[in-house]
């Protein structure tokens, strides 16, 4: 019987009628041939290579040097934003516009073209981490900045062409409806029950339980209640917190060891789909806010949203997060 | 220089980042070797061919009979929704669920395969609206029904696998926060002007005229000051009406007249790209208010929604709507 179930934080809907849908094995197509173990560890034209720097702008932050860098962040060549701009709002007429100031980073994950989160080490994927928080720190630093944005498109299908391992990270002047009002939810549940709405509920999935993919003392990663697709994962701290630049070393290494054990979980159970994932802040100068809660959201690119998703904003998902996460549960990685 | 630019009704903003983009022409991409003009008029294992009417539900409306039919709307046979169910709302935990009550329609739209929307005549296309006119009343008769949503996907990369021209209409018990939010600003919009706000944008896009790509008396059809992406198209009536079943006997007919010549400069000046279209009407029961405002929006599927748009829900267009519509405007169609 399909199903409609609302997120308990957002109240966005979506229908879940896994009649239709397929196993969660059904989903793991065909080994891609361009898969990641099949590309050459250096590409001579690739921008992002070790070797190639002089193809990229300056460095913004590298580690551990220069020299001998694992995580080089640059600015994007090809970003839809300029730093050189003033966000202020103007009318055009009787509509609002505003220059397009923003910072635009992309962070190079790797020396080697032929890795990916879910390869790298646990070492690594840390320091993937520590470059996004550097990054996040300096970007909240600049008066003009009310949003930092990181998101990693992995594919062709999520919206990438470059196969060189890589994160983005947007700082924008702007906070827009589709981010200002979940907050507004989240304000009147604090108002209402006294609690984080998102505290609430990483409870009640705990609680729960069959969705939960892992857990350690201080995440937990699951298959969201109201997935809006198939294998949609969340990472959350448990403590509330509600930037992620916030997060300190401990934390760091433990959410790394979880990412990459997520991200090699999807990599080896659903054969290397193409995916988005995102990790959301709180606004600019919200991060002592006691009623939002920084998370991370992992889209495998495998079902397409059609005209239905776009006019109602309510996504038919074909197989049950319960389902997905069991899979993910028990996919094996070397 | 980028820009941001707000949508005026929905406070939704986009960047517009011209310098990384294509030339209108640049997106006209190769004629697909399965165009519709390369497709049979009939295909024996098409459930939506005349001769194959066995394949389908029964007819829950034709035009102009069941044995010599233009328009023949069926239940989907693959619904995600289902009729017989309760839409009352039910804990699972603290978590908000319901069963999947819906209605779901698939409008054939013509007997013949290798046509579609651009290609038809315009009374073809007229009688297609006209059944969409007669299904949105049915739905809205039954109490448990909401909001109605009538859409189209053209193409693969619009989530389609089906070939045979359809569209279709899907009635839900739920009114969700993407349809909600939008109704809240308009509603604030009319207490605080004491006017339609989709009245006023029309007015402005109207007065300022290079994003417009035709009117008529009674509607303007324009590229969005602040288009999501590249061709982005909106059709809407001048008069205010609040919802799209409302429209009386001359209108339809100009509307067909319009949306069939917007979707044939799309067709040729494009070469026939996927798309999606959306008619979005007032929730039922709502068709009288004086602050909503029904409207069409056309959405060629020529670019990936990434990371970006899905953690902030700020679009990157890559075109200027008015590079969009002055190509529109000039295409010619036989």
């Amino acid at each position: 019987m399909p199903e409609f179930r609302q997120n308990y934080a957002t109240k966005e809907w979506i229908i879940l009628a896994p009649e239709r849908g397929k196993r969660p094995h059904d989903w793991a197509r065909e080994s891609k041939p361009e898969t990641v173990a099949a590309v050459d560890p250096y590409v001579s034209d690739c921008p992002f290579c070790a070797g190639n720097e002089d193809k990229t702008t300056d460095a913004v932050y590298v580690w551990p040097s220069e020299n001998d860098w694992q995580v080089r962040v640059v600015s994007n060549k090809f970003a839809a934003l300029q730093r050189d701009l003033n966000p202020v709002r103007n009318l055009d007429g009787a509509f609002l516009a505003a220059e397009g100031f923003g910072i635009a980073d992309v962070v190079i994950e790797h020396p080697k073209h032929d890795r990916t989160l879910a390869t790298m080490t646990v070492g690594e994927v840390e320091q993937v981490l520590r470059g996004y928080v550097a990054r996040q720190v300096a970007m909240n630093a600049d008066d003009r900045v009310n949003l930092v944005t990181i998101f990693r498109n992995h594919g062709a299908r999520a919206g990438t062409s470059l196969e060189h391992p890589h994160s983005q990270i947007i700082a924008t002047p702007i906070v827009p409806p589709h981010v200002r009002y979940p907050i507004e939810r989240a304000v009147h549940h604090y108002d209402q029950y006294g609690r984080c709405v998102y505290c609430d509920m990483l409870g009640e999935e705990i609680r729960q339980g069959d969705r939960v993919i892992m857990e350690t003392s201080g995440f937990v990663a699951f298959c969201p209640f109201a997935a809006k697709s198939p294998f949609e994962c969340r990472i959350y701290p448990k403590r509330h917190l509600a930037s992620f630049f916030l997060l300190g070393e401990q934390e760091l290494a433990e959410l790394a060891g979880m990412l990459r054990t997520v991200l090699a979980k999807i990599y080896h159970g659903l054969h290397n789909p193409d995916y988005n994932y995102i990790i959301r802040s709180a606004p600019v100068g919200d991060h002592d806010t006691r009623y939002l809660h920084w998370y991370m959201v992992i889209i495998p690119k495998i079902t397409i949203p059609a005209g239905f998703e776009l006019g109602s904003g309510i996504y038919i998902n074909t197989t049950t997060p319960e389902d997905a996460a069991e899979f993910l549960r028990e996919t094996d990685i070397p």
